[in-house]
């Protein structure tokens, strides 16, 4: 028997984090119906998904490039790069200052991949003369891979500049672009990308469930028989689209159909420019306001992005993270604990579907809260 | 801007297919949240389901056994197991007898597992005497590795007398049970099962984004450091859980909320044996209304599943399947194609939130079409 409909009454939590994200009601509403994968509507829906994220990306069809989506969170997609297209003799330079850095590391060990790091302190972007002499240096590195937005402080990498360097010396070019996709723009030819991942749930605003690749059709196909995994083989996901539109195995096909929403939300937004700029305004917004209350930013303002911010733990032995992120969730605002190993650090993230008024909400909550629990920062 | 709401008015087609199948509303209501990952509230809810799948499959806490939750569609479940449980000198014996078998045997060639393959004709259950003497005359082999249903054909195989063999031998036993878990009882100690896996969008009747695995505890614990991929290292997955009862990886949270209401909906069905119960009724009233019309069931009668059934195309020239499919769909009606290479058959599934009036809707909407179509098949 069925149940009666439970419409869900109260607004949810907002959600300040690097995802998954506040979405609109919209996107979460097309998610109220039930697809066959196999079925040709459906296929069509995916068709459309991955022109239009080729778009996004400012890649005209028929330029060889393609999108390709892949089941799972964003590190599948990253690790379905690294183990689909570096050959057994290949062998990968990683830029890290953070730890989705260290997680790419981590994947080449897992794939016994050969691979070289080179790391800067989590508040540095990498240093141009190092990548400079290690692909001088090293002519066995084919490949080099690089975060673009390294949400464990919230770093915008200079992925142009790296890119110049990884070019200059005909390496391929790896950019995990998660958080930053949707919110920065990325010119693909500039920066000399070969393939650049990023996922549902981030700053194109669905619901997660799934990552996407853009790359080219022709180096892709020129990778042929590395795959390390069947279910992350991202040229048979390729080759799959092409033979029938369809995932090779069962999609998460109600994300997919809020994806497709959450792209039409996008362009009706303006695209990303527009999206920038609420995003920017958001940032704005909250560093002036947690300022003023004293906090100080983790990171230099001249390598912070608009899109994660992290903030110091205030000096007063009164301040107790758990406290205060559980206080300001009881007021309606999750925020997200900080990453680092060496300093205490929260986060507070400004993207989803979130703007001015919401930021302004949730400093009246963190004021509201450390008032509530006696900390005082103000005279920093 | 906010767009208005959009509630779907007209119901959807109906999915007779092996899944993503037909969900109940409140279900996919369930999705009209916005869940913080990291957040203490949806960790509840992702412990909870884990300790109801645990129930579901009739195991009891404390006594060893964990449900281990992973993203991505059933494939990369059954691949996460194969990919961390069997070290680097394991041998997988692999029973086939369908499509679903064959991607076990892939994944192994993927992941340079050795392997032995025992295959049966597609209509056929494993023969007992094979696995025995394979057993026997080949002590490399430490896992053995059978799909329950396969949905190729619908076969139902015999995993608990396979399961007494391989225990005898002293192996590790391995169950694809995609489509047959929640639908079929299945008694993990009489079939002498260490992993078993299924995912989000079969019997639970939940929405597609995760599997889950079923296992001991000290087992997964044993194979430290023979895990060939990050995102698929299902031991890490575990520890992932034991640290801070959260996924490593963004977790598809709106599916995972899905899946909580779906679970509540089965209890309140009935559990297993209520659910079972249904199906088979939609299955029987499904081959005796299709064999009124003249089709012939493409298995033999004692090892069909109620799950999924296969039936041979009409011999008339004037049947086209893509017509006839693309009719049912115009009616409301989504059936699944064949997956046969020797014989044309298509396929009918009967799980989902499906019940005895939709297959008799479905069977008036086959009647019409053949009529429609002008095919003759009554006089067989």
């Amino acid at each position: 028997m069925e149940q009666s409909p439970q419409i869900p009454t109260a607004r949810d939590k907002l959600l300040f984090t690097p995802g998954p994200l506040t979405t609109s009601l919209t996107v979460k509403q097309a998610m109220l119906r039930d697809a066959g994968s196999w079925h040709y509507e459906f296929n069509a829906i995916v068709k459309s998904v991955r022109e239009r994220l080729l778009a996004l990306a400012g890649l005209t069809p028929g330029s060889g490039w393609e999108t390709i989506l892949l089941q799972g969170s964003g590190t599948f997609g990253v690790e379905a790069v690294l183990a689909t297209v570096i050959p057994p003799n290949g062998k990968l330079l990683v830029l890290v200052n953070g730890a989705y850095g260290e997680r790419i590391v981590q994947m080449a060990q897992y794939l016994k991949i050969a691979h070289t790091v080179l790391r800067t302190p989590e508040d540095a972007p990498p240093e141009f003369p190092a990548i400079e002499s290690a692909l001088a240096g090293d002519s066995s590195i084919t490949h080099v891979a690089c975060v673009h937005c390294e949400t464990t402080t919230g770093i915008l990498n200079p992925i142009a500049e790296v890119g110049h360097i990884v070019k200059k010396h005909s390496r391929v070019y790896i950019v995990d672009a998660m958080s930053s996709f949707a919110a920065v723009t990325i010119d693909f030819t500039v920066a000399g990308i070969d393939y650049l991942i990023s996922s549902a749930n981030k700053c194109v605003e669905g619901v997660p469930g799934f990552s996407f690749v853009f790359c080219r059709r022709a180096d892709l196909m020129a990778t042929e028989g590395s795959a390390r995994s069947l279910s992350l083989d991202l040229l048979a996901q390729l080759k799959g689209f092409d033979k029938n539109g369809q995932f090779r195995y069962t999609p998460p096909t109600h994300v997919i159909l809020a994806f497709d929403q959450a792209l039409k939300e996008l362009e009706q937004e303006g695209g990303v420019i527009a999206r920038a700029a609420r995003y920017r305004r958001n940032h704005q917004v909250l560093i002036e306001g947690m300022t003023r209350l004293g906090f100080r930013l983790f990171l230099d303002p001249k390598v912070q992005s608009y899109i994660i911010t992290g903030f110091h733990y205030p000096a007063d032995p009164k301040f107790s993270f758990e406290l205060f992120y559980r206080r300001l969730s009881e007021k309606g605002f999750i925020i997200y604990p900080g990453k680092l190993t060496q300093v205490n650090t929260f986060r507070i993230g400004t993207i989803g579907r979130l703007f001015e008024g919401d930021i302004r909400g949730l400093l009246a909550a963190v004021r509201e809260t450390l008032d509530e629990m006696g900390v005082k920062i103000l005279a920093h």
